[in-house]
């Protein structure tokens, strides 16, 4: 069951739209555990043509959800987390593209997740609910276009846990992606970032607000956002960067010996916890998604990477950053020499001190070759 | 006043003796502030001979104390921290040498700390304690060699928080210090380990045993000790350390699709929390060492590095680890130019998976060239 309407706040050339998707059947997941019921919040932007052939499936990060466009439809009135790059004349141009943005499942901004109502219990799962994975999340986009009507897409785009869903499209129905981009990504979790996930979800985890996941009827685990989120910063950015945006001197040039912030950076990391103590983030949800990626490694079904991609047809676009530490160029370059012969369209290694974020924060270096790789 | 007498479980050619100092005056700091009533804890181990000239000073690092040798001597009747490297016949040989491992100002393990008697309340500092420095620590140092009736030392030593000590009394004292060993230490502190500091503080102080720091009537805040070691951990080894250490395949072999540990680094890291949950670690003095790491700039008060290294005179050996990358062989690089002409012997450069923690854990690729620079 489809229901779609138009966006209030969206202006009327970018044609926001919301849909929400009720699966008539219950949704196996990889693990073999069944989701009985499911849904699937998504924003679309432009225009659908009639040959059902401009669609443009984005997929978002960690922290992002399905409003990725419009100049305030994102967390407080703020533009959505791709706005630099979709909308009327840009990169992922909505005058030219129907621009698909659903949230992620497990990601709890309407898609089912934790926090969605447990049908056996009526009430929310919280860590009842099943581990997802990589996979899952492409089988629902899968269920999504056909609910649109959609049998192959123009291009399919997605950066960190965005891009690993497009490589598990590539993986599992390579003949509806078309174009591909995916942007600081990696074909397998590291160990380095299965360390950082346990050590990301333990901070959330001391919260006593969080009380096993069971906090829907209570105070929101706040302060293990914050914590999550002021330990994450430290890995966003690589050490070089930190030290030149920040430096080692005391705020106000000499030292006040105190336990309150004297130096930039901690004034920094105070700002990232305040704000996402103050946010909208799912405790339950980030616990799923982060152990979604844990079991990321698209080789290990398949038995190699180039067995897994064996199927892609349409053109892919790597991107990379080489300042992104945890995410690195070789690691994408992995990717390049494991695609069939003639469907790599380039591997693009951009230079950007915001390293992961980059993406996100510094669009105007990746937009031209988005822009042209799509049309 | 000093009161010495010899360690109970010592063995008797090693002759360890624990000696406590109690100050007659208050001890001024950096900050400007003054430390009422200050005792100084500190370990020695083999003999001073007549001359009073063959004492070795050794400085621990930010989890360690003055319990450094000894077969158990250490938390739960383990080796003590250097045991590996002090002791008869070893590279800092005391059959030859008298030596000395002071308890670190602020270390809470007998000397003054944030857990220490506040004389104007009668209870616990807690965060009352003034903030302490790298330089009050080379001065607790100083009046500590003046109660043993040391004037001048045959050599001082120390690895991490122990080597920024010996940077600070190079720069304070440099006609006491003998030898100098530096290992793994920055002649100031990076804005990234500012930033560690600074979210390690804050997952030690999202405990709610914590309790604003007063919870030495209380039970004690071991899951924020937990959580402290854990998020160290993703940064004591690098990230190809972890990946060639625990790799990326789930410990079974196949995925179990758990929330609970699947894959070998989660479960090193469940180690890490629960035996710094046990632990002996003293929260507040964690939180005032870690403190005083952010304030390190050996050149900020001098000038230049070159100002602050001016008064060195004795043999100067420097050892960092090409894998240690919070403490990166260019900095020592830096060390090594400021110093005045001819001191130098040496900067050796050693190869360690371990990283931070080599010189603790693989001693014996230092072992040779510490026991030959000390002759």
């Amino acid at each position: 069951m489809l229901r779609s309407e138009p966006e209030k706040r969206s202006d009327g050339r970018l044609n926001a739209r919301a849909h929400l998707i009720r699966l008539a059947d219950p949704l196996p997941l990889q693990s073999g555990a069944v989701l009985p019921e499911v849904q699937i919040a998504c924003q679309s932007y432009g225009h659908l043509n009639e040959a059902r052939d401009n669609a443009v499936l984005v997929l978002h990060g960690l922290t992002s959800d399905q409003h990725a466009a419009g100049a305030s439809s994102g967390p407080a009135g703020k533009p959505g987390w791709w706005d630099v790059a979709i909308g009327p004349g840009k990169a992922i141009d909505t005058d030219r593209y129907f621009v698909i943005v659903p949230n992620v499942l497990g990601g709890a901004c309407g898609t089912t997740s934790p926090a969605s109502r447990n049908p056996s219990t009526g009430r929310p799962y919280g860590l009842r609910f099943p581990v997802i994975t990589l996979a899952d999340m492409a089988r629902a986009h899968a269920v999504l276009l056909d609910a649109l009507g959609i049998a192959k897409l123009h291009a399919t785009i997605g950066g960190c846990l965005g891009g690993f869903q497009v490589l598990e499209m590539l993986a599992s129905c390579p003949a509806r992606t078309g174009k591909s981009v995916i942007i600081s990504a990696t074909a397998r979790t590291s160990a380095h970032n299965t360390a950082l996930w346990a050590v990301l979800r333990a901070a959330l985890m001391s919260d006593p607000n969080w009380r096993g996941g069971d906090y829907y009827d209570g105070p929101s685990p706040s302060d293990g956002l914050g914590l999550l989120a002021m330990t994450g910063a430290l890995f966003w950015m690589s050490r070089e960067t930190l030290e030149n945006k920040f430096g080692v001197a005391p705020m106000s040039g000499v030292p006040r010996y105190t336990m309150e912030p004297d130096f930039a950076v901690e004034q920094f990391l105070n700002s990232v916890k305040g704000n996402a103590s103050k946010g909208r983030l799912d405790a339950n949800s980030l616990i799923y998604l982060t152990r979604a990626i844990d079991y990321f490694d698209l080789a290990r079904d398949a038995g190699t990477l180039e067995q897994a991609l064996k199927g892609v047809q349409d053109p892919v676009l790597l991107v990379s950053y080489a300042s992104d530490w945890r995410y690195p160029v070789e690691e994408m370059d992995r990717i390049a020499q494991a695609l069939p012969t003639g469907v790599l369209h380039r591997h693009l290694t951009l230079d950007s001190a915001m390293g992961h974020g980059a993406f996100l924060y510094e669009f105007e270096s990746l937009s031209p070759a988005l822009s042209e790789f799509l049309r």
